[in-house]
Formats: structure tokens, C-alpha cells, sequence
């Protein structure tokens, strides 16, 4: 097994804009950070590109907030169009405060704001504090669909992760987690390996695309977008098909819902 | 900023015995490796090896459980003596069912059975199931010692952080988290740094440290102890004094417990 990996974020990067091809934008970078693909490489990708590149982006002044938007907005203190893409974007409001709201995305992940960010965002026409980005559609398949378009250019085998910082229950400070995955695996299954005394191990599984999300959030840095895309080299499981919903937690085996 | 990470399990780490002096053997294990530790570097360190060392095996036929613990272990068919230990390193339980105990450890963080193991114990005597590994007394503590033993030796500035696996809520999987740091930056503050078109951050906080120890976890492995030890070069914040504190979230601004 490998001992040593290596994370290195591309340099130059462009502002992504709606319409970009992400997979020819990371081919030319990978070409001019001087770097070769090869076979279990992994490339990491802040969502903020990916939802850029596929056009999530969405001025409020276009959005019309229900009823239930503007009482959770009262109880929130936050802009009720706001709201109601958030309440779109979900399947559950989980907690909510004055400044707070922590929703299950509909695609199974906890998260404040359902993962829409107003920062970074450059507006296109009227007020650009009314723009917000919305998380990828399917981040699954925006993650596939890159990992083809690298793999048809470089014919090797490669993975993809797209990535958001969230923050936790009980500890301060955000991280970044896994939310769409191609290739690799979200959850790596150590059941029944026995222990160097012969024991079976209590500890099931692993979140290694968790795991390699935080490695790669690490040196992506959060001020700006000049580090989106990091290139991971020796990731220490075999590649394979995968999906975020591995890494979902039924509810009914959630104790802090 | 440094834009390149590297992340090295160390090989050839012996099993680690009550009494082990840990800063000799990972001085030793860094120059059988090839490894001349620099400014900045860091070294991660599965808590296994280091309670191991401190002499935290604890035997169960030497625990009588109180009330609390033989209660509590009837409600999550647990040994009422284990419990009773859980109950010792803990200030608080936040959840139980059967099989599972959840607990707020005397430190504050918040994980299964205050990280109390039975895997990959070494019996000294009598039952090897008998024998448990609770986790360091004052894992702040101990990163701090090894620091400053590599420190002397080395004459560099460098990080310690103390890791071990917890599992999540909403998310399945382990992922590494930090239990113990020196010198490594627990929180990186990013609060007021302007976006790229001048508007500020809304995200406030990256847990830097927990980040590393996912990374760190990733190409340590779990099933054994042969990797128990990671050298990284490349963290891409400054390191300073630092302690898992900063990491926990106050009861009061936590809404999952």
C-alpha cells in the first residue's frame, strides 16, 4: 500500500464563468502546472467553480418567497428569497436560530443555507448582492462528467471529488466534505479486518472521500477562488465507481437529527 | 503560500510498550526513514500509540461499576465495567441505544465510548479481552511533550498533533479528527478576508487541524498499528502555541446535542 501522498493545487486557474467546459479548463491547467495524469490520480474541485461553470447562479430579485420562506426568514433573520431557495434546495429544515439555518440538502447532506453562498459571486446585471450560487445540480454527475472528460484526454483512470466546506456539530471551525464523487470511494469498508492481536476491529468504516475532501480543503484556502482544483497523488484505496449517497446517513440511524 | 503538500506514513515504528519513550523512537523512525524534519513540518500521531505509552491499559477485572454504569450498560448492551470507564473519562452522555453510547469526554469532544478501545491491546495478564486503551490523560499535554523532545533534538519548529477516528452525525464513516496539538494552528481565522470582489467572507472559521488529522488518518490505515506516525511537509499556515480548545464548540452554540 502507499505511504506518501501528495496534494498539489493548480496554479492559474481562470475565473470560471457560466458555459465554461470545466473538463478542457482543468486539462490545459493540469498541462501548465506541468503535471501528467496517471492512473489513481484524484482531482479535487471546490463546488464554487462547478456550480460557476453550470450556470447556478440565481438573482433574487427574480424569486417570489412562499409563506413558509418568510416566517422561517422572520425566525432567521434572513432575506426571505433567500429562504425560499434554500427551502427549494432541501428535503428538511433540521435547526434554525436568528443567523442559523441547518437543512438536509435534497441530495442527503446537512449543511447551513443548503450550501447557497451570496461571496464570490459576480453579478451579471442589476444589484450584485442579489446573486447567489446554488450548488450543483447533481454533483454526482457534474463529478462524472469531468472525470470522462479527463479520461477521454488523458486515457487513464482517474477520480473525481467535488467538494463544499461544511461546518459540525460539536466542534468549531468548518471543513471540507465530500458532496459528489466519481471513482472514488466514498466509504471504504474495514469490517473484519482482524487487529495485530487477532481481534476483530470495532471501527467499521472509513470516509476516505471525506477524509481526502479535508486534505484537499486544507490548501485550497477559502478567501478567494485562486486555488479551486487540487491535484491528489497516492491516495492509498483502488479507485471505483462510487456515489455521494454512500456517505449519507439513514435517518433512522442518525441520533442528532 | 506554499501550494504543495506531502503526506508520509513513517515505516518501521515499533510496537509501542507502557513506559516507550515516544520522542526517541520517533526521532529514530524519522532518520531510519530518510527524514530531516524542517521548519514547519508536522508530525501526526494515531492516540493509540500514544496512550499505549503512557501506560493507559486499563484491566476490566479491576473495575467494580456503579449504579449509573450498570444501568447504562443494560440500556446499550455494554459491559457494565466498561461503561463504568466510559462514565470515569466523561462529563456528559448525549446519546445511547443499544450498541452505542455516545458521550462528551472529560476534554470536550464528543465520540463513542470516550474513545475507549479494545483493539490491539496487548494483555499483561489474565483475559486479553479484559484489557482496554483509554485514551491519553491530557492529549494537549502529551503533544506538547513530544514536541518539545523532537524540538531539542532537532532544533526545528515544529507541529505535533495527537489524531483519532470519530464518527459523525448525519454522515457515515470514521473520518481522523484532532484530540491533542502543539504548535499546529487548531482554528484558522479567516474572518474578514475579502472575497475576490470585495464583499467579506461569510465563512468565518477553517478547522485547520481536524483537516489535517482527516488527512493524516487517510494513509495511516486503521486495521493495525504499522502506520501510526505521518510526517507533513507543506501545511500551509503558519504554526503557532495552539490547543484542542479552540476546536470545541461551547454548549451554548450547539444545536445537535
Amino acid at each position: 500500500m502507499n505511504v506518501s501522498m501528495t496534494l498539489t493545487a493548480l496554479q492559474g486557474i481562470p475565473l470560471i464563468r457560466p458555459g465554461d467546459d470545466l473538463g478542457e479548463i482543468l486539462w490545459y491547467a493540469l498541462m501548465s502546472n506541468g503535471i501528467t495524469l496517471q492512473d489513481g490520480d484524484i482531482l479535487v474541485i471546490a463546488q464554487k467553480i462547478v456550480s460557476k461553470a453550470e450556470g447556478r447562479l440565481v438573482n433574487l430579485s427574480e424569486i417570489t418567497p412562499s409563506a413558509q420562506a418568510e416566517e422561517l426568514a422572520r425566525l432567521t433573520s434572513k432575506d426571505a428569497r433567500f429562504v425560499e431557495l434554500v427551502l427549494r434546495e432541501s428535503r428538511a429544515v433540521l435547526r434554525y436560530r436568528p443567523g442559523t439555518l441547518i437543512v438536509e440538502h435534497r441530495w442527503g447532506f446537512v449543511c447551513a443555507n443548503a450550501g447557497i453562498d451570496h461571496s464570490n459571486v459576480e453579478g451579471l446585471y442589476g444589484n450584485p448582492e442579489d446573486w447567489v450560487l446554488l450548488l450543483p445540480e447533481d454533483p454526482d454527475a457534474s463529478a462524472r462528467r469531468i472525470r470522462a472528460a479527463l479520461r477521454e484526454r488523458s486515457g487513464v483512470n482517474l477520480g473525481v471529488l467535488i467538494i463544499d466546506s461544511h461546518g459540525r456539530a460539536w466542534r468549531l471551525g468548518t471543513v471540507g466534505v465530500c458532496i459528489g464523487v466519481a471513482g472514488v470511494p466514498a466509504l471504504v469498508d474495514l469490517r473484519g479486518h482482524p487487529d495485530l492481536f487477532g481481534y476483530q476491529l470495532r471501527v467499521t468504516q472509513v470516509a476516505a472521500a471525506d477524509e481526502l475532501a479535508a486534505a484537499a480543503s486544507l490548501i485550497m484556502g477559502q478567501a478567494d477562488e485562486k486555488r479551486p482544483v487540487v491535484h491528489v497523488r497516492g491516495f492509498p484505496y483502488p479507485l471505483r465507481e462510487s456515489s455521494f449517497s454512500e456517505l449519507r446517513r439513514p435517518e433512522e440511524q442518525d441520533l442528532f437529527r
